[in-house]
């Protein structure tokens, strides 16, 4: 039983996750917002106030922090005797962070892959070239460390698990489909921090096809689907981090992320991808002023947060996954419907922030009662996934299942048996 | 008789007068080219001596100058005994570099408005502005300054002049064409400075209608014409300098200039504009870094001047002009087609430089020669406009015209004489 929860970061997802965990400070106890800017922290703290989401009464606290800073991560982890750090801060911070915690002893959850600011796209698999290099001090000091534990990645790895361990008894191919088919009103934003956004686009794209790595380019790629709710939509073969986990994890040949994009999205990025503004390679001005082009675009850009009050509309995330169940090919789509305005209400922040935010509560909860508290480095396709899929249906991610008998609500009933091939290939069930 | 020559800036534009000041330097005098960067300048004096183009050995020599500096303009001034200075450099500078020329009685000569890099399109008309308040101190000291003496504005400001007093007995309309239907075989890039070209754009569209200023939206009001050579061509309605003379200097009630753009360049600039990237405002990146981003645009973007040696294809230039003949509804269309690659041949730059420098070397000649050294501040249609034309067609810069009679060559002969209400107005002919 862990308890005790600093949150590292203060935009959108960090909103949602600090709500989450006001929602369930009985488990949880005391909760720490830190980052670089307190009065960001600070106006989380009262909406949370505002909104009287808090449980019971508790300590809820606004810190500032620099979390490169290492010695002072670990030193507020220490004075806050936190036992769980969610890091949701830029992607930049992630093994400062993961560092803190181990030196620390606290667990360690975070929503997206670390990056190295100087450096788009690097060769796969992602995690390979930092979280997993240590994966052997985790285990040896006993530190639980739940890696991508947002949507996606994190709620697409569970699903993935599901379907992998809990349905097929052979899994072929999944892709991972995510459409965002709401509209904040703006001429052009982005829904999280513009420079961790294209630079998940300006890089190769890697996929992992025919049990192997594939190269190809953003746009060059795409599929349209007849989607739940959403309708028909296209998406693009787009390089993500739970592929990167997925296909070391699970024995399955092909896994695919695809995001959706509308042709204005499209053409915007196109542009400025094409003119080098999304560049993250610093340029000289005319006038001697040495600043990234990348970091001008995101200056200019609408703050993410700032898009939230007038989101309208719904997202659609989902593993579409083939197979042999029983002897016959069979095709199982398992996803999420999150509307933003509902979100909105709930959190002060939109669907793309409240499905990534939601998550890493939940495996924060998960920890402190013990089911995912494994005293390791684990990506989520590695963890339980029932119990974490039970539990988000009840924080307000429910899952959704569609195959041959029809489209239902996840029941954990229906998946409480392992079977299967894959259940058997990489990390526990 | 003036003569020796300062050429301020080292762009295409300073390039090209630079050439073909030198092809006249019997005329001319001494040749010197200043501007902040040296070996900008030294690289057009090597480009001189390798075209031989030199008329007969003289003085051609290389200058740093900061022309913001009043002073240091003045003092290159007289230490080079200049008595004609060709401001070539930034829109920035007009007001230092006239200042200057003011003070030590060289005649000026530019091609371009004078702008404040804080303000983007100010109230017409613009000459009013900055230019226009010296008119009296120009007229008090005897000092020869010809604004604006380009192509556009210059030389339409000329078709202008020569269809109001030597071909109509009344102008009703005069309509001002640029087409560019040259490739540079890039992505996107501008011809000239970007952050010039884009502020051409980014502020309201004033046009002369119906004797007053009225203001649109760029890319709000489009034309086509079928034009010699370059064809059928979309044009839009924007605004530019020499509307701002010429509805002060002749009496016609509708003055309008349109600018070719092909359907990318337009997507190209909606997506800078619409997301501020073409603002002359400062932004603050979140590590704390102020910069414009339009000069952060204009850093990605390709140099203009390593645009020449690809460039192919042609340009388009003209005054369609209607009014009344002889008692008759007639139309006269005055233009110069140029030719991207006989311009690099010749002067190492691409047709938009070449007929932007060679009026401002044309406007030179006439000056030192006596016929344009009019002691006061003038715009060109205020100056005789058949010998400048004449001028130009022996200088690489032929006008051709287009009426009822057919498509002719410009013949000096066939505008000798002065006629028509609108040469009583305004300026002289």
């Amino acid at each position: 039983m862990k308890k005790n929860v600093l949150i590292i970061g203060a935009g959108g997802v960090a909103q949602v996750a600090a709500f989450k965990v006001a929602m369930h400070n009985d488990v949880l106890g005391d909760i720490h917002i830190a980052s670089r800017t307190l009065s960001k922290c600070q106006a989380i703290v009262a909406g949370i106030l505002e909104k009287r989401a808090l449980k019971r009464p508790g300590i809820l606290a606004a810190h500032q922090l620099d979390a490169m800073d290492v010695e002072a991560t670990k030193a507020l982890i220490r004075q806050t005797k936190s036992q769980i750090v969610i890091n949701v801060g830029s992607a930049f911070l992630n093994m400062s962070v993961l560092r803190a915690c181990m030196d620390t002893g606290a667990a360690y959850i975070d929503t997206a892959i670390h990056e190295d600011p100087e450096k788009v796209c690097e060769p796969p698999p992602w995690y390979g070239n930092y979280e997993w290099k240590h994966r052997e001090e985790c285990e040896r000091k006993g530190v639980t460390a739940v890696l991508g534990a947002g949507f996606d990645p994190g709620v697409v790895n569970a699903y993935a698990a599901l379907a992998a361990r809990h349905y097929f008894d052979r899994v072929d191919s999944i892709d991972i489909i995510d459409v965002n088919a709401g509209n904040h009103g703006r001429y052009f934003a982005t829904n999280f921090d513009p420079e961790i956004n294209f630079r998940e686009f300006t890089g190769t794209v890697w996929s992992w096809q025919q049990g192997q790595w594939t190269a190809n380019k953003m746009f060059e790629v795409q599929r349209t689907d007849d989607l739940p709710v959403v309708g028909s939509r296209t998406t693009y073969l787009t390089g993500h981090d739970e592929v990167h986990s997925l296909s070391a994890n699970l024995d399955v040949p092909d896994i695919r992320f695809w995001m959706g994009f509308g042709e204005h999205y499209i053409n915007v990025f196109t542009v400025l991808n094409k003119l080098g503004l999304l560049s993250e390679k610093p340029v000289v001005t005319a006038e001697g002023i040495e600043v990234v082009p990348l970091k001008v675009v995101k200056a200019v850009l609408p703050d993410p947060m700032s898009l939230a009050p007038d989101y309208t509309g719904k997202t659609f995330i989902g593993d579409l996954v083939k197979g042999m169940r029983d002897g016959v090919e069979t095709e199982l789509l398992v996803y999420n419907i999150s509307d933003h305005e509902a979100a909105y209400a709930e959190t002060n922040s939109q669907a793309i922030s409240y499905t990534a935010g939601v998550p890493a509560a939940a495996a924060a909860i998960l920890i402190a009662k013990g089911e995912w508290d494994c005293h390791r480095m684990a990506n989520v396709e590695e963890l339980p996934a029932v119990p974490f899929l039970d539990l988000l249906g009840r924080m307000g991610l429910p899952t959704r299942v569609r195959d041959a008998d029809g489209d239902r609500a996840f029941d954990p009933a229906e998946f409480r048996e392992p079977r299967g091939k894959a259940a058997r290939v990489g990390g526990v069930s």
